[in-house]
């Protein structure tokens, strides 16, 4: 398994399609994102499941915490069934995030990597996507990294998806 | 769980989202769709993949049903994990569709649903949403329940995704 | 020109679709929605762009209404220029959205369109979607007809899209 | 009125957006994606319309370069009317594109941007984006900019997006 790591608009998603293209075996990408997609809408603006604040904050509720344990839980599991897979996640708690993910993945081999980007870079490709909350990739840039233990770090500020994905793929046996 | 069945444009997205209205807890909604989705873009359009002909047929090959069988024992271990959902899948294979969910999901408590439309009704409902090939809703309305056993059908040819939704929801304690 | 006019989840966008697959030229198919993702995203949200509220009312500013009155002048010039044109709107002010378009299309051979649903049902359809403000197709089903003149009428509360859009398509010569 | 022309993954939509948030006016957006939208599904994958060829390759046919012209004389229409707007267009005739342009905004005041980015960058990031087909960036870096004429040129191998457009806004008055 393959844990991808970083704030939001630092090219998360984009290097685990270029993974996808590059490593010879299937992988499935997932990320956080697409949690959020498959729960009720009633979960978005809400307390107890996930909310985001105009200035592009974002604070989680104690049903969403649930789901999500359940979420990583079923991941875990098809990697254990032989899925190979990418998770793209957003570890707003730093390295507690991390140890909740490890307590999931208990025995599956995993690469955990850092995707960096320079924070101001991150605005701007935040205004050029169009889509995300405006604030977002500011407030998420730093925090999301701390204290978290990688295998490898990469830094789209200057580096293509692609490049990044492939210093990747190399430390995937 | 609730596992709806149905061909494509049968409308299962939009009685899943009901679903996740109606019923009193979170539940979450994942389909076939969403694993496409996850894949690698080279699984499609690809003989060990999924394919789709000019006429509406699919077409599916070993290395999807590999991530396939994956993808379903980690949803039954989120169920187990305590996370509550709903699927929505088209069982191309019929009964033997059935059996591959129920050899993954052994253990949990299913509600099976069959979600029907006159195949002429689905074909224009098709047409309306613009974003699916040709032909598929035709070729799948039948085929897709052939042999399998519900708990439950519904039919959205003349009842709203909503009604039949609350008549689901009626069903699950 | 065919203009289809009619509240939130109604279903003019399907009927759209429809009527492009049924008439024998190719119409392009245009709506405010498109125009309002054209906009910049500070329009969105603002005082004098365009704002919706909790309960699903949206409120227009002097900003939007004067990039309107330019889209409607373009588009009666692709018109004009022998472009086949479906629009769909929302005539949040009745009569007065339609005095508007009049304006806009003068000398142009218009058939307006009114697309009805019933509150409930369009309500029950917004759920379903999962990608509309809850409430907007409730505050828009009636207001938008007020006091505006239609060559026809369709209903989808009980009609499907393809027939809608093959008594509409009857009428264009 | 802005024209950015440029190959397919070289940037245009995320500088339009840049541009958008710049500026101190609201600025339309709009691209020969959204006509292509617009038209009938019929309209692609057809030879009178627009069809794309497995290594990237995209044919233009008779009908489509019917509707392209009113498109074109709409939006002259509506910048006459007082919007301002952000063409975004891939010149796959070079010149001959431009002259199509110009004879459709005759009189108007055109800054003309040539948006350009190194071939093997496109394609890679154009597997990053993982919705366009593969090889349409390789094939159309370089052929798009044939003997057209800029006012500006900007080139989005190592500039981000927002500073693009931060250097074409500085000329527009």
């Amino acid at each position: 398994m393959i844990v991808l790591n970083g704030g939001s608009s630092s090219g998360k998603s984009g290097i685990a399609r270029c993974l996808q293209s590059t490593l010879p075996d299937p992988w499935l990408a997932v990320g956080v994102d697409t949690l959020i997609e498959t729960m009720p809408a009633s979960m978005q603006a809400s307390e107890s499941g996930i909310d985001f604040t105009a200035d592009g904050g974002v604070s989680i509720g104690a049903e969403f915490r649930v789901l999500e344990a359940a979420w990583m839980e079923g991941l875990a599991a098809m990697a254990r069934a032989g899925a190979r897979i990418i998770v793209d996640d957003v570890f707003l708690g730093g390295a507690e995030s991390q140890q909740r993910w490890r307590k999931a993945l208990g025995g599956l081999e995993v690469l955990w990597v850092g995707v960096r980007c320079e924070s101001a870079v991150a605005a701007g490709r935040e205004i050029a996507r169009g889509d995300r909350l405006s604030g977002m990739a500011v407030s998420q840039a730093e925090v999301v990294h701390r204290d978290v233990l990688y295998d490898l770090e990469v830094d789209t500020t200057r580096a293509e998806s692609l490049e990044c994905a492939r210093t990747i793929a190399a430390q995937v046996v």
